[in-house]
């Protein structure tokens, strides 16, 4: 517990209002899942839980992909970037049933 | 011209207070090397000139990775996420020259 609060406190929260963007990748598909946004609560959660929560900007509440889909994002590798305001999570999606290949929220292409 | 600006009028900038956040993945390594930010006039810049041009929330100015490290992410292909808010931008990069193996800013592991 102590060396998670450790963790937390190293994340700049304040550039992001009290959140910072967690970029969630697939460990075998390599592919970009979607992009979440996490409190201190949701990322203590995550990383005392090892499943992924955000924290939703627009409903001001914790949630994540199981709860809405069924999809449960286990946490495998977690890195900070240089800044410290910015997560990117690498995940083992189960229970993926999606329209696209790679389940990933990045469907449109615009280019 | 016409098309690059209609583009831009199907991305929610509003959420972001002008900008969103664009996910930059290498596009043989897949590695995700970092998360920039992108106001309307940025993603102009990138999608004519086919080099990423990011918006500096902090120096409130333009800038690549081109003019401060003298590497450029030549744009492959780009991503719009299910809500419109985030980008996903395959790169190329040339000119690296990185002390980690992906030239990722996702150098510091946490978990």
């Amino acid at each position: 517990m102590k060396n998670i609060k450790k963790i937390i406190d190293n994340i700049d929260f304040h550039k992001g209002s009290g959140m910072v963007p967690a970029i969630i990748q697939d460990e075998k598909t390599k592919a970009v899942v979607m992009l979440g946004y996490m409190n201190r609560e949701s990322l203590r959660m995550t990383l005392e839980s090892n499943v992924v929560w955000f924290y939703s900007r627009t409903k001001n509440k914790l949630w994540n992909k199981g709860e809405s889909l069924g999809i449960f994002q286990y946490v495998k590798e977690i890195y900070l970037d240089h800044d410290s305001d910015t997560l990117l999570i690498i995940v083992n999606e189960e229970n993926k049933n999606c329209e696209n290949k790679n389940c990933s929220s990045f469907e449109k292409r615009i280019k």
